[in-house]
């Protein structure tokens, strides 16, 4: 499948920590994926060829909430 | 030497991970020192028979400000 941009809305990442846990909760399903994270935003940018239902299931395993 | 608790006022902790974090950092210099984080008082209680200093370094370490 082609990768495709996907931006979620999460509420709850507060530091570089929460950053790399998220990074690495998507890069571990699809370590091809570029992964961006706005903190004061409260976004993730993940370019990658995964369902967007799996990156947000992935996120929110780390202890987070999609907001959209 | 006898361990004794040592409490500072530490700016920056957020989050689980921070807590972790500095729990694990200071773990890693007295395994057998007890260490109780108060995220939203910005706490970090140690009883340990390390020098305050030390504790102090090691919170820094991991990218946090010391107040007191």
């Amino acid at each position: 499948m082609t990768p495709t941009e996907l931006v979620l809305r999460v509420e709850g990442m507060s530091c570089g920590h929460c950053e790399r846990a998220v990074t690495a909760a998507i890069k571990a399903l699809d370590p091809a994926a570029a992964v961006a994270v706005d903190l004061a935003a409260g976004t993730v940018r993940a370019t990658t060829a995964l369902p967007r239902a799996t990156v947000v299931d992935a996120v929110v395993e780390e202890g987070y909430r999609v907001v959209s």
